[in-house]
């Protein structure tokens, strides 16, 4: 079903910019269309009412898209993100208050132009995964009625994927941003915690809880959270985006790259999955990316610690109040699991932080070579029938992949990785060390231009892809001479956590020098227009945060420039100073630093 | 007194050196004199046989100094710290347990040749600040027999400031390894978390808990901690650190650096600190530093919660159990403060994460721009007579400035810094964020060197000033083009977290070009060894974990390698390939930058 609207950023752009849209014509016919969804699906608890969206759209007069990055661009927020002047529920009339300010995200998203549309409905408290679990009705799913939305931003998931909004805010403590994304052909970024504020929303648990974004692609979500990201003095929890982790890390696969799979795969019987997630591996290994397989057995301890231990009470000092006072306010099943809280004391809460630690580190040594990991973004898919006759059970099938994010500190993109045989969108997750969310959605990027599946909307991505390379936490360097693999100097990227990536040449265009003094003898690689020769290089990879360290280690007339490859590839490398060669010998002839050393033996 | 052993680290390798002492005559001396002042001072709950001496000893056979850096030097253990084959009692009889492995940390220093003396007494539990909460009885003060020796690392640092041992292991949860440094006229340094192995350690607070080092000059406990710190696959809580944080970042202090004092300034009547302080104060400006006047009441407010607050209750998950089964097991001022324990529930403990984690975003705020904090180590001592009368009130005056340390992940390091009328030494200290231990030896170096207290033993500092300049987690960068301040590409730094440190020029030996291309026009700076002349430049000082991808984003023909300025200091900063010079235009003449762009204009 191609929607009526192409409500794509860069679609939009355009059609505001040639003057074929307005914001005023676009914002009223997207509500006229929730209005009419919303009986069957009940995608939202509060739609702006036409005088309540006026002051966003009159914002917008006089301004133009060149101006504003999300100019007219409508978006929908989680019912436990507050808009000023408008009811926060998180699905529970109760609990419900009148915020006089907007949530800092929702703040920020309209100031660069976005127009909010109306508040989504979810599983109450944020507290399910299924979307279900709400007063204001159950959300079925977009594309198949006898499945659920999946949750708890089911309402968020559903406004993108009926062709509502541009995007949509939901939020993920356990996969409430990635399972609804999964299951309705969405793009789910769950981003590293602390890049997006989370002030102005509902905690579940707030020593974990992020804000997320739903989008049709994962282009569109990395310019969303380049955006937005920000260290807000509002958010105790809030942290600094390194810089690398911008739009500039968005780009295409490096060659050498690693992805971990689970050896221990769970499908929980479903036909279907293994044969879409095989299928996903292929994409991958297609795009350069080495499949690693890895022990998954600590990441789903740690899952299984979110709702077996003491974080169940961080969901208690929020509704624990309301439960006490009028218990009926709260739905029996959240109840249920809220009400396990009260008899959990610090000790208890403490000694689960120290098993948690403990697989912290266990899963961080997985995690150092590889640049993500794969895993189906759930194992099988329930249906409406199922969650009702199971509700707790059947809601935990979905969490399998997802409980341990942010209990562990990664960042995640659900991905749209194929449809079952009835029409159900299938999805994967990527996931990572902390603020490589850029890095994950160029991977995802690449994964949605390789598998060629249709959007959200049946639109195709429309921008070109990305010219850059992607870049993570890891910088390449490289080497050719005392640090290459074995000689005097390596140990310096190697206590650094250094990683060799490949044996190769730099293009013909360089002489090699062997430097005056020492020890250790040095070399200078100097680029020259003429006289030049392929040298042999190795490049290494190191965290970036030890580049700078490694960097200020070295003495003049040495420093690090930009080396071209063989290939054409300029990558960060050795240089040298041109009053360094003097009294250098040139040592071109020998082809590389190795060859050099022989014949001084 | 001058002791009858020079037991510094470098005297010792001397002596073993040139024959003139092998480690079995010292030990087994110290051994004997550590046995005469044990009535005194309580300072050992077990002192090693010459049978336990043997193996540590007959393992030096045949071994030199030159070959282990720790060559028989001798050292005391904290009895809340495992040494194989010893029992380790925290000081609770009912407690203690034979361990079979040593602590991670004790058989490092083992293996590097240093030789354990024994088992030393502390406040029970590592609960206290003052010494005297001890079955093994109370440890008076190494100089003045009215006071305690502080705790409740208590017998470690007496071993040191008796001059039994070369250095001693604490522990530091709460302050237990910096109060009796300052209280015995020993350096202590309580070092970032995870930096030192807790493994085989006591728990106090298993999230905060740290080994402390005692020693009798900072260089000393900068050697120790290079030695030892590591990533151990024993210990959950260890974190890998960083490689500037090793010798090489210690030095003599930088132009320009910047430490902050306390606005709320608090001595507790204390007639004599107040002076102590601001002499301690000009010390630090005649080395440089400028002193920035901070507001402390978020520190303080974070100190405080370390006793009113859950983290009790990590306590109480160590000893809780023997509480509960032989309540007379343990000393009644220890139960007093542990019984608070078990009516504190989980939600109360997320709870006051929470205010913690927002006192911890207001201090980072504040200790952005500063290399360090300086604070008093103790606002007043307090007498063993006062401890007998208010055993909990006088204990908490010693931790006023130390309580919120690990709380707020920093590194701190208590330093001698005078002696009051009767003798009793005084100190303060110097602290920072985590991972800059190095960079606040290298300041508690530089000040023991311009106070040129008595050291513990009445030794001279021995070894000569670093000849470097002292590192910490920001690089300098030495700008000269686009990224000057205010200049088109200066959001690169700024956005980094850049601070401007210094307009200056460089050595007279460079050439300034405008290189072909642009926008923006790029400057290349030159060195040469004639024709040169003195550039401006400025220099700027950004976090060294963001170096790197500003490194990644310089395209060819610039790079970052070594800028000498004027006055002979060498920084890092841009530099640029002779080939980039082609078609360059050398604009040397201008004298910099901003001069060539004025004359544009």
């Amino acid at each position: 079903m191609q929607h009526e609207f192409d409500l794509r950023l860069s679609a939009l752009q355009a059609a505001y910019s040639d003057g074929s849209l307005t914001p005023r014509q676009l914002i009223l016919a997207l509500r006229e269309k929730a209005m009419a969804l919303n009986p069957e699906f009940n995608l939202f608890i509060h739609l702006l009412s036409e005088a309540e969206l006026e002051p966003y759209l009159a914002a917008l007069d006089g301004r133009t898209a060149a101006e504003l990055p999300l100019y007219g661009v409508p978006f929908a927020i989680k019912d436990n993100i507050d808009l000023a002047g408008v009811p926060t529920t998180a699905a529970c009339p109760a609990f419900a208050y009148l915020p006089e300010q907007s949530a800092t995200l929702v703040a920020q998203l309209i100031a660069l132009g976005a127009v909010p549309l109306g508040k989504t409905n979810l599983d109450q408290f944020a507290t399910g995964l299924n979307g279900t679990r709400s007063p204001y009705g159950a959300c079925r799913n977009s594309l198949h009625p006898d499945y659920p939305s999946g949750g708890s931003s089911a309402g968020s998931a559903l406004a993108v994927a009926l062709g509502v909004a541009s995007f949509a805010l939901g939020t993920d403590t356990a996969g409430s941003g990635r399972v609804p994304a999964a299951l309705n052909n969405l793009v789910g970024l769950k981003p590293t915690k602390g890049l997006l504020s989370t002030a102005g929303v509902v905690p579940a648990c707030r020593t974990l809880d992020c804000v997320s974004y739903f989008s049709a692609s994962a282009r569109e979500a990395s310019q969303l959270l380049a955006l937005t990201a920000t260290l807000d003095a509002r958010d105790a929890y809030s942290r600094g985006n390194p810089l690398w982790n911008d739009t500039s890390a968005f780009g295409v696969p490096r060659p050498g790259w690693r992805f971990g799979v689970p050896k221990q795969l769970e499908f929980l019987g479903c036909p279907e999955s293994p044969a879409l997630f095989a299928s996903t591996i292929e994409h991958l290994k297609a795009l350069g990316g080495e499949a690693i397989e890895i022990d998954f057995t600590p990441f789903l301890e740690a899952a299984r610690l979110l709702y077996a231990g003491p974080w169940v009470a961080e969901r208690y000092s929020v509704a624990g109040e309301l439960i006490e006072a009028q218990p009926d306010a709260v739905l029996p099943v959240i109840r249920a699991v809220l009400e396990q809280a009260p008899g959990t004391s610090a000790v208890d809460a403490f000694r689960a932080q120290y098993r948690l630690q403990a697989l912290k580190a266990e899963c961080e040594r997985i995690m150092t070579e590889l640049g993500c990991v794969l895993t189906p973004a759930y194992p099988r898919p329930v249906t409406l029938a199922e969650l009702q006759a199971e509700p707790v059970a059947r809601n935990s099938d979905l969490g399998y992949y997802t409980n341990f994010m942010n209990m562990l500190d990664y960042a995640a993109v659900a991905v749209p990785a194929g449809f079952m045989a009835g029409g159900l969108p299938w999805g994967v997750t990527l996931f990572g060390r902390a603020f490589t969310d850029q890095y994950l959605l160029s991977l995802a990027d690449a994964l949605q231009r390789h598998s060629d599946l249709p959007l959200a909307g049946e639109r195709a991505l429309q921008l070109p892809a990305p010219a850059n390379l992607a870049g993570n936490d890891r910088a390449r360097l490289v080497v050719c001479g005392a640090h290459l693999d074995g000689l005097v100097l390596n140990w310096q990227l190697k206590q650094r956590g250094g990683r060799l990536i490949e044996a190769t040449h730099s293009s013909p265009d360089y002489q090699l020098y062997a430097l005056a003094g020492g020890p250790p003898l040095r070399p200078g690689m100097l680029r020259v227009t003429q006289g030049g020769r392929a040298i042999a290089v190795e490049v290494w990879e190191l965290p970036s945060s030890e580049l700078g360290s490694f960097l200020t280690g070295i003495p003049a007339p040495l420093g690090l420039g930009k080396v071209q490859l063989a290939d054409g590839r300029w990558e960060t490398g050795f240089i040298c100073e041109p009053c360094g060669i003097e009294g250098a010998v040139n040592i071109s002839h020998f082809g590389g630093w190795r060859a050099f050393l022989s014949s001084l033996s």
